[in-house]
């Protein structure tokens, strides 16, 4: 195939792909706002769409160039190879958000934006994805993490636990007579929303591919978007089963947060399995969401979307599950991944702990009791999200 | 154009053509969120969450080989082919469920979404668009049906018909003194999913056409899409024009319906017409749905979305438009057409029927009668959509 | 690169931008019907749904001639050069109608669509971007308008601004105490439509480069994109740190409504800037729409949604932007601009203004003042919203 032709091709696929991924942004947005209480509810929608806006502006100031050295693509427009990216960068601060919700505010949230999207990501993507600092030293990375169970996923979950372990859990949460279900406000919304970020991996992970212009990347293309939603839907479906048979509801935030598990877990590999692996690491996904929501309640680390589990938990499986189940021979090897993960995690969670402690310091990142208890709509944004409904209490 | 490209280039289109079908599943889920009270939300949102995961998976493990013998395409990578066609299976689940909300059960609706996706539409499929298994036979089908009126939208309303023969009505719709309006519990999400319905058409229809890769197909796509729009247009309008003259009010339930039945109605052949037939064929298929709710009313046959008329009506309609309009001179007659409708709906009734029925005895479809009173949603999924908003009754 | 392939992949890329400009149908739907009180919702989403299937269907059948000459089109299939156009059709009435909603009826404004695409807009678009009728004349324009800033955005303020003169402000709205303050309804709606019209501004500008079949197309679609993105954070970012700064809340409303008018400013250059101005342009839109928003209520200009300072506003202010900005030495002059500027606004707000007094003495714009009081929805459609929620007040 002609070189024009493969640029034209490419830089059109890239366009593609970054469309579905920004449709993520109303994706995060309303799942959030439906997962969370009304009062709550515009506070939720104004961090997500300042942190589309401002973590987009951050990277095409400063991150863009600490990740890849320069503006420029051989394949492809580099302005479109640089909107894929770009795409990217704010769901890694969307993770950590939206586990913070109910309780933190938007100002610092949005300082913590910009430094998060300026340097802390573009770092990782630097020695994983990008020009490679650590390369030559003991440090440099080889795992393989085609779209970023790891580099995205895991990095948002990690800055979320350094977040959550500032912050707090929200008032009553965990009480003496033990955890206060706090249940979703708009089903309906938070529905939406996970079905906005199903259709957004698509253009997530099949953009990862990188380029289309050939048989073979055509296949590969094609290959990891089915390998993607194949491990939604069993991420899916096996929390069904769990929660049919553990609980007989069919309780439908877990299920689509099973979908979301599985998601996440594929990220890292869906161009290397056959189609029937991403069956079965979905699926493990799904239960590790069932489980791990659980889990983090135990250690008493208030999440209330459940992107410990979705995320951190999920974005480590994934990212493993490549070095369990890839068998392209190549340099792909389970000490690789589990090396990968752990680099990744030790800078993602001390660097955001430290900036997120001095930032708390200087303007507290939680909200006073009051407003939280009033929610946090009113004080922070003045506007109320349904100010019509009567409220059932 | 070279093979590659071609390859490339139609890769790429059933890629893109397939995401839009995928905004059909959100689509659907919103339409009927919308179109249902307040207490079956949720239970309708697990079950088109469930049948999206289970269609899907079942289609990938069994259902595609039945229908077209292997996974294998020519001119577009495999997986690809797989994709598209993957995404259309769930909607022949949905027309159905859609119908029966508010009162069938989501666990038996899983188990027949399993076998409807895994042999019953598999099968249809294989004797139309696929391997065809009649070839040969005097029911061999000559039947054009570029989209699915009658494979997809039929074959979903035949199932529907037999469900609500075996479900029943909901309690108190029909009553001694007359129908009782049960009035949709929030309109803006009904209109979110009629668009992202329509949206998906165009991805539905115009990746039928199979390819894009030459100028012929090009303008072939092109008319496809653009005739698919007409169509619906023409049917929101013809329904407005009616409901202004009979009732002085704009219903846009019933406008988004027609707009519905118009694209129902020229999916059997949106690249056969020119650019003014499908504004008879949408309009007609916007009137036949304004009857139609009267009509099946009548006959007490409770369908809360209304898809007997617009899916079953408007399928048999638009496959036999094709026999009426169709002028390009080759193989399509109208007996053609019909003898292609009724075999699937034959088969589709029958087989449909049976299969519910015995389902029937093992797991009643039907929710208990306090359950229907009280809502689905907190014995099906232990979730309210709304919580915190007060009922005004 | 071959002409058969460049047909091919400018059909797909037609296809593609303009299926992205659909989904400003739901947007502006979701975005007004946010905005609005609960009692107008489904009367917003009535009109909203008609303007889409009436002016589709009007310009298909009279507009798009007008404004072209013929259907046709060298480089790509002639339908989709049609689709694409028509996808920006109804916008211009969505702009004018948002502007009055609350208190316009459905039927007038459905009339006044018809005229508007079937000939208004269309003769713009002639004098613009289509065959030229002004061609040779003193009138004839140099105005440089990649997509709209003032053909769609101007134009359809200009109708708006007609409206409000004769339609007059909501009752209550202004009072011998100051301006009442009237919440939005629904934030989560107001926020899902400003994202699907955000995402749909991709297509609108993306599209409009006209070609994407070569090395330098594929850069100018890629910076077009990468441009008017920029401008809408840019826009978003700017109004968020007025709104901290002046009342040190986060209005959402406004934040999203500044994204917006970056948006419109950048329509008119996106491919003619490098990757910094947009930032300026769209800061200085976003300002204008918080300046804007308080200069038309002190002038009692009614907007409920803030259109005249997004559209109209940010429409003169994009296309005078590229006369200030714009280096790439050809024809383009502050001059020209001003005077495409000032030809429009006079022929649009003009011929608006006369068709609109018309339809007002055949059939009053305005909803009764009873029927205002009461919502229109119960009157006009004869459906509620929401009828299952109880209201607050």
């Amino acid at each position: 195939m002609g070189t024009e032709i493969s640029y034209v091709i490419d830089t059109l696929y890239a366009i593609f792909a970054m469309t579905l991924i920004i449709f993520m942004v109303p994706g995060f947005a309303m799942l959030e706002a439906g997962i969370v209480r009304t009062k709550n509810v515009t506070a939720v929608l104004t961090i997500n769409t300042l942190i589309y806006a401002i973590a987009s502006l951050a990277f095409l100031l400063i991150g863009y160039s600490i990740a890849f050295g320069d503006f420029g693509a051989d394949g492809m427009s580099k302005w479109a190879a640089f909107l894929f990216q770009m795409a990217f960068v704010g769901k890694v601060v969307n993770i950590m958000s939206g586990g913070v919700s109910e309780r933190a505010k938007v100002i610092p949230l949005a300082v913590f934006t910009v430094i998060m999207a300026a340097v802390i990501y573009p770092l990782v993507v630097n020695v994983t994805w990008g020009a490679n600092l650590l390369e030559g030293t003991a440090l440099a990375l080889s795992m393989y993490d085609l779209a970023g169970s790891t580099v995205i996923h895991s990095t948002g979950g990690w800055a979320l636990l350094a977040a959550i372990l500032i912050i707090g859990a929200r008032k009553g949460r965990y009480t003496a007579n033990g955890i206060r279900v706090i249940p979703a406000s708009n089903i309906p919304l938070l529905t939406l929303g996970a079905f906005l970020l199903w259709i957004g991996w698509f253009g997530f992970n099949g953009g990862s591919v990188g380029s289309i212009a050939s048989k073979e990347s055509a296949d590969a293309v094609a290959l990891t978007i089915m390998n993607t939603n194949t491990a939604g839907l069993a991420g899916a479906i096996m929390v069904a089963i769990i929660m049919q048979i553990k609980y007989r509801k069919l309780d439908i935030t877990m299920i689509l947060n099973g979908a979301l598990g599985g998601l996440v877990a594929i990220t890292a590999g869906p161009d290397l399995y056959d189609i029937y692996t991403p069956i079965l690491i979905g699926a493990i996904g799904g239960a590790l969401v069932v489980f791990g929501v659980s889990f983090f309640d135990k250690l008493k680390l208030d999440d209330p979307v459940g992107a410990l589990s979705v995320h951190l938990v999920n974005g480590i499986w994934g990212t493993l599950a490549v070095g369990i189940f890839a068998s392209n021979g190549d340099d792909i090897t389970f000490m690789g991944q589990l090396k990968g993960v752990i680099v990744v995690a030790i800078f993602a969670f001390v660097v955001s702990y430290v900036i997120l402690y001095i930032i708390n310091k200087v303007m507290p990142l939680r909200a006073h009791k009051d407003e939280e208890v009033q929610g946090l709509d009113v004080e922070e944004c003045g506007v109320e999200a349904y100010p019509e409904f009567k409220r059932a209490f």
